[in-house]
């Protein structure tokens, strides 16, 4: 039996029971932080299998399956989707532990109705069924979007795209689901990158003004965020392997841009690099300030590690990996500059390395900017993090030396339509710590309090960066 | 109900409630490291309400109303005592899994006898309460001292003070608890800082000497060790965001005195703070070890990291963080060269970070000197990490790689008297593992070496300290 | 009474229970990593006391004697072996949470029957039924390497050594055990090190051709490579504080040995030291991989960090410590580079540092050659994280972001032979896991798909590194 057909999987006190199902199950989801393709959502694309919708462009899952020893050929190759399915089922059916053992569990009892177990000789029935299901109505992406119970979800987008498929949905009066861009402006941000110079022309073509100088760019990007804000944006995103903080002065920097502008990135010193992403994460932070948007920074993420996988399949398939060595006296700099100039934003930190927890909690208690609850706030577990004891550990330290009814709450990263049920794992785990310090005496069961925690940090406090913004 | 009414809260097991009950509770309290002022023992201070005793100086309780969005007037502002204390209460009052959440509610008991819950409903009880007891006799400072079955106790003291409340307090036969001062000579190490001339001033006036070389330097800190001494000091401290070790022979480090003295700190390189230090963390281990003190080392805080709060409200004031990059080789180059010249002295080690703990753990065990058990002592799990979660893995990596019936044992670390209610917190944590251990099949039952155990833990270690010195 | 008579000790499920009763317990060791003499099992050697097979040259129980307290001379000076083995029982009895705990009790209870749990008062009686005990027959070497049903066993092996006990045993039909050697060429990376060039003459030597170049040297650790291919080696096996990688050219390596043979090791830079260590670890791991042999890194130990210590007792005697500060980037960077020229051989890798488990599970799953699962494998918890928690910890992390059934599970990496019970208590900490999930339906309990990842990961994967090759 499917082990989430037990309504009380996870929840192992009767005060957690009570809290999941009686406040947490039925909040709407926000999900200030996915990876969708907003386009689909535009076009209501279906799916003609559950490879398609489970498999196509999941890296989490590719990776697993490397790992478990299946030949690539059944993973990105030229394998017909049942071939790719029933790898998948041959990996994760032995996935002791793994997050996707979980959700993957989750997502066929959810949105499929399967309520056996993932085993290999459960293939054949998990594809009959599926495909089934997956030719009803509300199999489309906005009826997944839909049944899920979403108010609002953020997708991921380059500051030179058009948002086209935004503004679709936006002008359809019959789709009431918040769908926002996310401002993330890393190409324009990554000068060390060969591709730098190619994406300056690209923000260049977006924007239809040349882009010659540092403040060419730095007006261009203005033009973007004024452009995303119009289109219902009011979260940006950065991502970076490591914090940077090496102030220089403005002349300086504007030379490096066109130095780098004219040759090639080798030409640049790593204090260039440097100083010139400095100025860049400064200045967009200053225009979120300005907009009232939050910021999101994501770092600790070395990615594509194993050159010859990049070169055959490119980016973001599964070659990533958790990084150490961030100094958080650097972002403390950072986030203290900001703080002087009286020009920080409201701002989610996220670490792809657990042993950053402590430390993020710890900062993030340090800087504010009026009366806003966790002004810095320290986000959700995130990614490889992304699992039961991850949760865990993130909502312990958090609890322990942030403040947890701020905590800004859950998000699903995730490129699937079926991760919303992320949301309900993560609610589970949420509901069981707090419901099983109430049952252990740990704190107070006073009905009142315990459902401002919940339903703040299930849906109030991610709702509230949408407020009287769009 | 107060979650501490159940007078097994926090002990899982029959065996855990029977060491508590049975051995721990009973013991008395030697509070070998705090920052209580000598002067509210000597002058016996009162309190004229629950605020001043509660909130007043606690930048614990200020960081966490900031992080839960109360406005500053009434954190550290010109509002009332009570405005402030229903502040406190509201952001209390919904803080699960924070160690303040369970010391608040112990403290309301153990010390007011308050049996309710705290939440925004019960503070005007609380008040009234509180108002009420601390118009009662033992309510005074001493008494608070007393009734908590404290034996001795370390403030935490400068050089230059001329320790008149620890005399006095010495002076009165009725006072029977042992007030010792600890010597911390942080600002006479931290030569980059702009008040470092002024505090040699301080200090040579302290002396009665002038202090114009190194060695004069090093003269006084030996006369206020002498001085300290003979006040009942058996124990120093140092903090440090990162150990330093970079020596140089010794005149060059008088060079760097001299500069130091006669210029701004901004003439300094990096490498001259560091052998400076280096030099004056050798010596005074050196001093240490011949008058038998132990020393007390902290790192890996990053503290004051908002300018703006720095300059509005000063030091300690809820603005530090934990930091990361501390080098444990730095450290056991330390050690080693301190016990290579035969000069070490029996020490605590600290780490705020806690993925320090294993290393710390590891690394003590690599040194001490004759036959005293953990001469280099992991100390307890500190400041941030001081609640259940961070008090229990500390312990559990204590326990396997150290040696656990050798641990120095509980300290409060703190500025209120009520804080002595953490020892009760950490004796039921200690007593919940061990005991979990003997009912798990984990460990003998045997009644002797659990009362060991126990007893050495929980007071014999720390009162060793004192051992033939006072 | 002894912990271990509980039969279901550490099993805290019934779905646990089974699965280490009716699966774990019967599987075959294969003990790929440890320390073992191979001259001892040629020689069948016998012990007259449990001192000399329990404490003669275990480091582990000689520093928790040192941190608990007791006189160097009850543990590595001249006291009688009665004298050292009362020492011992004084301090494990007191030892709460310390794997030599557990570990001791297990040992007692397996090789020597003995039923009571380790106290002072049980010394003359344990005493007595090991002298007892020691006297049968099948308590020689390989009579204990029988009755731990051990398959295999990996000892740890110098290039320049003869291997002439592994010829012996090789050749003695009666013995059925596979007796592999490892190729353990440190001396050979560790330039830096006074001993460097003497060890390069000793290796000359073993070769029987003179090495006066680089190139000489690669072609005298080819020669010892198949010379130890010859005697069943399959496995090798690297230690290193730190990982380096700075790839010089070639001509440069070579100049930076000739310099080193010519001069003293202080001549060399520490970008020179670092050159040179990459180009050896390069080259060697292309050598494994075309052997088609495993390649282990253990690197986050500082060894030796007393040098009164050291110069005492020498080095591996009890003073070394858990490093920190290993970059993972710099794994990374060499991974990608074996890769990058297609000679990645197999590897395990090993951290001490436990922060490092999920930096290293999630690496590991960036790399592979064909189909083979984990072909990159994050090996179990290391030295002083071999203990119940650390254990767990490790499980946790590598199920969370790798995948379970292809962990290449438990070794003893232990001088005694009384260390194989070692693998009873991982497989017990790993059953409770496992059934524990199953229990609160967190997994399936398909009793074959748990057959397959309990048969994996106690015996098969490890089985697996010999599969033709021996």
């Amino acid at each position: 039996m499917n082990i989430f057909c037990n309504d009380d999987i996870l929840l192992r006190s009767v005060a957690s029971q009570r809290l999941y199902h009686g406040i947490a199950s039925s909040l709407p989801i926000v999900d200030y932080h996915c990876h969708i393709n907003a386009r689909d959502i535009a076009e209501d694309v279906r799916f003609d299998n559950i490879t398609q919708i489970w498999l196509r462009g999941d890296h989490y899952k590719w990776r697993l399956m490397r790992t478990a020893g299946v030949d690539e050929r059944l993973i990105t190759g030229d394998a017909s989707d049942r071939e790719k399915f029933d790898a998948w089922i041959n990996t994760v059916s032995y996935a002791a532990g793994h997050p996707l053992y979980h959700w993957s569990h989750l997502e066929l009892l959810r949105y499929f109705g399967f309520t056996g177990d993932i085993t290999p000789a459960n293939a054949g029935a998990i594809w009959d069924i599926s495909s089934d299901i997956l030719s009803k109505s509300d199999m489309s992406s906005r009826g997944l979007i839909l049944q899920s119970n979403v108010e609002r979800l953020c997708t991921t987008d380059d500051p030179a795209d058009a948002l086209e498929s935004h503004t679709a949905i936006l002008s359809d009066p019959e789709f009431k689901v918040g769908v926002h861009p996310t401002f993330r402006p890393d190409p324009a941000v990554d000068i060390e990158k060969t591709s730098f110079p190619e994406y300056i022309q690209r923000l260049s073509a977006a924007c239809g003004t040349e882009i010659l100088s540092l403040k060419d760019l730095q007006y261009a990007i203005l033009s973007r965020i004024e452009y995303f804000a119009d289109r219902g944006c009011v979260i940006a995103d950065h991502g970076t392997e490591k914090i940077a903080f090496r102030p220089a002065d403005a002349a300086r920097v504007a030379q490096i841009f066109e130095k780098r502008m004219s040759t090639s990135e080798s030409t640049l010193s790593a204090e260039d690099v440097e100083s010139y992403k400095t100025e860049m994460m400064m200045f967009c932070a200053e225009a979120y300030h300005m907009k009232g948007w939050t910021m999101q920074v994501h770092f600790g993420c070395r990615r594509d590690n194993n050159t010859i996988a990049l070169g055959a399949l490119g980016p973001n398939t599964g070659y990533d990996t958790i990084a150490n060595g961030n100094n958080i006296e650097t972002l403390a700099r950072y986030l203290d500059a900001l703080q002087t100039q009286n020009s920080l934003p409201r701002m989610i930190l996220y670490s792809l390395n657990p042993n950053d927890n402590a430390a993020l909690d710890t900062l993030a208690g340090c800087f504010r900017e009026g009366d806003g609850a966790s002004y810095i706030s320290h986000g959700a577990a995130w990614w490889f993090n992304d699992h039961e004891q991850g949760i865990r550990d993130h909502l312990l330290s958090l609890s322990a030396q942030s403040y947890l009814p701020a905590f800004i709450g859950m998000l699903t990263d995730s490129r699937s339509l079926l991760s919303y049920s992320r949301h309900e794992y993560f609610r589970r785990i949420f509901c069981d710590l707090l419901g099983g310090w109430v049952e252990d005496g740990r704190m107070t069961g006073d009905p009142d309090i315990l459902k401002e925690i919940v339903t703040r940090v299930c849906y109030q406090n991610a709702a509230s960066l949408f407020a009287s913004k769009n």
